[in-house]
């Protein structure tokens, strides 16, 4: 394939007139194709159902005799700690179960951190002149979301294929007591897809930080969800800030919401056991407990963690073609063109897509002319503001791989048609 | 019956000498009681074990075809918006439906509140130099901790058994910019079980208040949990904040805790459409969405509003003997002995029982070394201090009707026995 760029006019044209053709004969069929969110589709749910007969009339006492209807147990119930901690790759007393949601558990610690400081001496974030936080990008929206509405500055970093820069991230850590924290997602990030090397765990880990309550978010959504070769492990956070000193640096969180059911899952935190007391003391006032039927629904579906692995591999093969039916039609249409690239996830949910700078926007926009819905340009950065407007993430779990297929490729003749308007005439 | 302190001395000392050999007998017993928390017993959550089989692997669709077991529905499952907006007496539209915690929902209400104040041009609570709650007291220990963990000066004011002290309430709302709020249990109080009037209510909703974001928590914790002869109606909080033009004042929280399962029931918030807006628009940062595959099991399981009044029926039936057990005891043992006073609640959860001034904590120890524990004396007042110290929480649902008949004996022992040792000689 040629690149774009070293096409002689007349080619350019001829191109050109090909793809508007192919794109208005698209438009013709007036689609209705979204592939914006990180959605679990039906079939996979599916594979969860057993989970709704795991707890019934007759049958709701945990292991140890507790009836899980009634109040109590605000860090969750013994064996959900047992197995997630197993999941989590750390001990049962470094795990706190909750309710439904791992943004909820972020969110809150980020609130606790606002109005109390994040536990010990540490002053309260929003009696400080400023706070700011080092944020991976691309990166996750509902991240940046949480900043933006705190009021708390964000200072992007590249991401690499081993995580973020490090010297990056080493140098703004060092240099300012404002900056308080990091965003990470280390496996299978969202939306690159990249995973975390040991050496960026480390030194995540032992990195000086000019705040002495510097905190890493660590959102491990993705820790079992490969559909590559074999899943991808990534080296302990938790274990790596013991051995360096730090064991209170990170704040690990998870949930089953693509294990699972998305909207009835399980969301865990977990940390050091001094953070985790932090926790129940802040989780003493907010509740009385989280919903432990729900809870013992998860640990009787899935026993332990071979289960869980188990149950992963169902979910690779629904999601596989997904992502396989991406990379053929961008590598199709695009591979040698010299104006796009894009990621080859092993994992996770997201296919990170890099169109030519400035056109990420009139590309999302001619695709919704056409009936597909795209991420919105911009959604993976601070604020939502791409500095180079190049950046688009795909999301191809929701839809059937046709539906991929065809929104995948009314992506690639945009960018095509967008990129020519855009070359030098 | 005789006053204590009409008794000859030697009189006196012989019922002293009666009550010791009882209380020696009881302790010899070695009891293990427990009467402190507002706690439904095993045969109460089994009326709503139905619950468990509402939601199948076949049927986990909304009326809507909504899917509740994937993301969505940052404000709660339409039908359960209906079905909980007739429940608290409210336009569907002023309802949001949220996990299984009010306590968490009222948490982040004034986490809220302190980090970005209640809306519109409200400045957050946290950057004025104090804040102050007006408390009604006795009250809820879960109330008073919030407060006090957030370092939010609370104004004790008494309650009759109309509600709150208004003249005392008004006064406070009225003189100052720093009284931002007041706690309410409107229905069946926790813990003297007294019902708000409508003129409580309507001054609540009328009075002048000195903060232009001053807020009423109308906890509803109890608003369909009768025994009595029928059940109690507050008039609507929320109506006579609209009819007085404040529709913005009061926050209404509700949940099935006590309907359903303490541990995985549905907590709700209600108020004006602009109230709802806000706490959307918090939500939003904070998760994808509640639980709607739990919200629609209570759907299918009550149905209507008379399906939870016919529920309730129930839960009156089970509850009904503990609590005449408690009254019986009380007033076999101490009425006429110018000692002791008590609510006779028609519903709810306890009974509040005031024992002559500066012997409730006396009382309290001295029932705990008997084997039966009651509820800290001061827990009912801000700050667990009662100025008094003669206030002493009754909750006798979860235990069995003959061990609320020993717990309260103990009650009453203790009692007299504390009551005759503080006699002047």
């Amino acid at each position: 394939m040629t690149e774009l760029s070293a096409l002689a006019p007349e080619d350019l044209q001829h191109l050109r007139t090909d793809l508007m053709q192919r794109y208005t004969a698209i438009c013709d069929r007036k689609l209705s194709l979204d592939i914006t969110r990180g959605k679990p589709s039906p079939e996979q749910l599916d594979l969860s159902n057993g989970l709704l007969e795991m707890v019934s009339s007759q049958d709701f006492h945990s292991a140890e005799g507790v009836d899980c209807r009634n109040y109590g147990g605000l860090d969750g119930l013994p064996e959900a700690r047992t197995l997630f901690a197993a999941y989590m790759d750390v001990a049962p007393e470094e795990i706190i179960i909750g309710g439904n949601s791992s943004l909820n558990l972020m969110y809150d610690t980020f609130l606790r951190a606002m109005q109390h400081g994040v536990g010990g001496d540490a002053p309260p974030w929003s009696r400080q002149p400023a706070i700011k936080f080092i944020c991976p990008s691309p990166g996750y929206d509902r991240h940046f979301a949480i900043c933006e509405q705190l009021g708390i500055e964000m200072l992007p970093v590249a991401m690499t294929a081993d995580g973020p820069d490090m010297d990056a991230v080493e140098s703004l850590a060092a240099q300012d007591a404002s900056v308080k924290g990091i965003w990470c997602v280390p496996i299978y990030s969202n939306p690159t897809g990249a995973v975390y090397s040991d050496d960026t765990v480390d030194r995540l880990a032992r990195m000086t930080t000019r705040a002495a309550d510097f905190r890493i978010f660590w959102d491990n959504a993705y820790a079992v969800h490969y559909f590559g070769e074999r899943p991808a492990r990534v080296r302990s956070i938790l274990g790596a800030c013991k051995a360096a000193g730090n064991p209170d640096r990170p704040f690990l969180f998870g949930s089953t919401s693509k294990i699972t059911f998305p909207g009835a899952g399980l969301a865990m935190m977990a940390g050091s056991t001094r953070n985790m007391s932090w926790v129940r003391d802040h989780l003493f006032f907010q509740t009385i407990g989280p919903d432990k039927l729900n809870q013992l629904r998860h640990v009787r579906f899935f026993s332990d963690l071979a289960g869980i692995h188990a149950h992963m591999e169902k979910h690779a093969a629904i999601v596989r073609p997904r992502f396989q039916a991406v990379q053929e039609i961008l590598t199709d249409e695009l591979a040698g063109k010299g104006i796009a690239s894009w990621t080859r996830p092993e994992g996770g949910y997201f296919v990170s897509f890099d169109a030519p700078e400035g056109c990420a926007r009139a590309i999302v926009k001619m695709a919704a002319e056409a009936g597909v819905k795209l991420t919105p340009a911009g959604s993976t950065y601070p604020l939502k503001k791409d500095p180079r407007d190049n950046n688009i993430r795909v999301a191809p779990t929701f839809a059937s791989v046709g539906d991929v297929r065809t929104a995948v490729e009314v992506l690639a003749i945009c960018t095509q048609i967008v990129a020519i308007d855009q070359l030098p005439v």
